[in-house]
């Protein structure tokens, strides 16, 4: 038969840079499209160390149903590291760990918005966000970013001009794909025509730790006295993606919706994953592995920043992030850029088309987003210098 | 502030009964309410030796990211696999692993509804599907179960004076909660219907591989020639239910969406617990393995319907399943079921109240479910002295 989908379904389609995607995940090609933490930041003996303990000591324990809220000494110790690090959550705040930070995405979206609500968001921003927010059928409106992040004008004006507003959606840290960071006076401004306007903040924390330089600025959820902000975060940067285990903290009454509509997605979140979290964060050097990410990463950005500058300073402009794992390049006008990402593929080297991270797909843009924690050291050299002959044509 | 949830998020709310099943969870009450599986049927020395071997040959493979159709050496597996013993899956269908067999519910009315369309489902009917299907905005219609599965006038009746029936919602193996199997003729006679009405079938087996009694009998999947049935399959019952894998094989358009819903809501299945098992139905005795299951839970339930026979034959009616974890008990006319429930709870002695299984869950009902893998053999004989206790004054 013929299966006739949604509308909310339907809104989500393999877009015209998704050819482009699958090609870069070929054998031989050079992986700056991807978003993959780097392999020497995992704990490998630490969590094989814990995985060997939680099945030896209680194994009906790790591999049993579980609670949709989340494994409570995790969700613990979560809610007062957050607390005591970064000020994050209050007493009318709630903790359940999730799927990863995507599914906060989805489930605030769900919980938020009917079809053909607005969601505010960062231009350009997450795809994986945005599509989440596009299969609840909401209609997004992008706000253009600075180099201090979102242009405040703009969103007051989206805040202003649209009376279906659910929510903002922001990456303050090293931003996908950009990896600008918001700055203290426009984190203070944000949460002030959040205020204003009574508009919930989505604010997604994914990169948070893996700072490599500059000075660590306040979490838009610390400021939030008044229950405005649903705070996201991962250890998929920080011990493991492939676990799958995230977390959010935002008011109870908003949380117990989540808990309600994440039982019917999951049931809970896997068990083990959460398990070997909890041990990795109380009984291992946990900010000590946090500062050994920013080395990795600072090193790997060094080098990907230094060999970009050698062939392209001057001609394609790139942002200066002070951690996360992305680089945000931008051709000369009259370049075609999605021209130029093929031409570089057929040097094997992948980037993603800046068009993949547009609220608006089809609008135009001479950007493309680097990634610097896949690729190995050799690769980045290499893969530089390929793109530079890929380069030649476009920026005579 | 205060949250305005969407009209699909508004529709989940807790029900009535949620405070009895939060009371039954307390510690010193017999859990005949649960649905886990007895702990001597997880295979923990297995997984445990699995797990050190994945995590010491590839640990990067079994922490990193991975692609949102699963684990592909275990979608081939599978896929064989259920070809070879179930004959499930041709040409046209395709297979991707999920967060257990939930999120293929979640995903599939996604997919397909509307809010205001219609899902038709037998009636008890697995509430976390239920659910699933109500935070689409589903409207539910409710078809009665008989001794042999669904009543098949009531079917036809419901494809053919609505128009917009999105699919039929099935659990044809030892259903939660009556523990009713589905005859051979109902099964082809629904799948006639799917064909006449041109309604898609949501089949369900996350019980089939722990009969212990009676012929194993097809799935309707199994005679799928046009690509109508949708088969959803989980690990939850037969390796751990908190590593949360699952999988769907329903026809490559249908599914290829499934991947893009999926992605927005958590990426990928957390690929630790698709490695694991990958590795158990290929390096050990699956088939065996599903031997001592089908062993298990036929002891348990001999055990349990013995007991319960003891004191309540002739007084409480029960069903006689071949399988699965659940018997459904329905009480005399005129005896108040919520009440009996109660009562039970004061004595220690949790059962679930059947209003929690009905598509409309404000319709009258004297049925409760009891589940035997979760208590112990002793919990099992003491837990039904109590529930007989219990029953003294209602049964007079």
């Amino acid at each position: 038969m013929d299966f006739v989908f949604s509308d909310n379904a339907s809104g989500v389609k393999p877009s015209a840079i998704r050819e482009i995607l699958k090609l870069s995940s070929q054998p031989g090609i050079i992986p700056f499209s991807a978003g993959n933490p780097a392999g020497e930041a995992f704990p490998v003996k630490e969590v094989t160390a814990i995985t060997e303990e939680l099945l030896s000591s209680d194994p009906i324990g790790a591999l049993q149903y579980s609670v949709t809220e989340g494994y409570l000494p995790l969700r613990e110790h979560i809610s007062a590291y957050m607390k005591k690090t970064h000020n994050v959550g209050r007493d009318f705040d709630k903790l359940i760990t999730t799927a990863g930070a995507q599914q906060v995405m989805n489930l605030t979206a769900k919980a938020l918005c009917n079809r053909g609500d607005v969601i505010v968001c960062e231009n350009p921003s997450f795809v994986g966000s945005l599509n989440a927010f596009r299969s609840m059928g909401a209609k997004l409106i992008g706000i253009d970013m600075e180099a201090d992040g979102p242009d405040i004008s703009q969103l007051e004006d989206a805040f202003k001009n649209n009376d279906n507003v659910r929510f903002f959606y922001t990456i303050p840290n090293f931003q996908n794909p950009t990896g600008i960071t918001m700055s203290l006076a426009k984190r203070k401004a944000v949460y002030e025509l959040a205020i204003k306007y009574n508009i919930p903040i989505l604010e997604d924390n994914p990169y948070g730790d893996t700072r490599f330089s500059g000075e660590a600025l306040p979490t838009i959820k610390s400021m939030d006295e008044a229950g405005m902000v649903i705070y996201a975060g991962t250890f998929s940067k920080v011990l493991s993606p492939g676990l799958r285990v995230g977390f959010v903290i935002a008011p109870e009454q908003f949380v117990d919706k989540l808990v309600a509509l994440k039982q019917t997605q999951d049931v809970h979140t896997n068990i083990l994953g959460q398990q070997i979290a909890y041990k990795f964060m109380t009984e291992y050097d946990y900010d000590g592995h946090l500062k050994k990410l920013g080395e990795i990463y600072g090193r790997k950005s060094a080098l990907c920043k230094g060999e970009f500058d050698k062939y392209f300073k001057g001609k394609i402009e790139r942002t200066d992030p002070d951690g996360g794992l992305f680089v945000w390049c931008t051709l000369p006008q009259g370049v075609d850029m999605l021209s130029f990402v093929k031409t570089a593929l057929d040097k094997k080297v992948a980037v993603v088309p800046g068009t993949a991270f547009l609220t608006d797909e089809s609008a135009p843009t001479q950007s493309f987003r680097i990634n610097y924690s896949t690729p190995s050291d050799e690769m980045i050299i290499n893969g530089m210098a390929l793109l530079a002959e890929a380069a030649q044509e476009f920026l005579k």
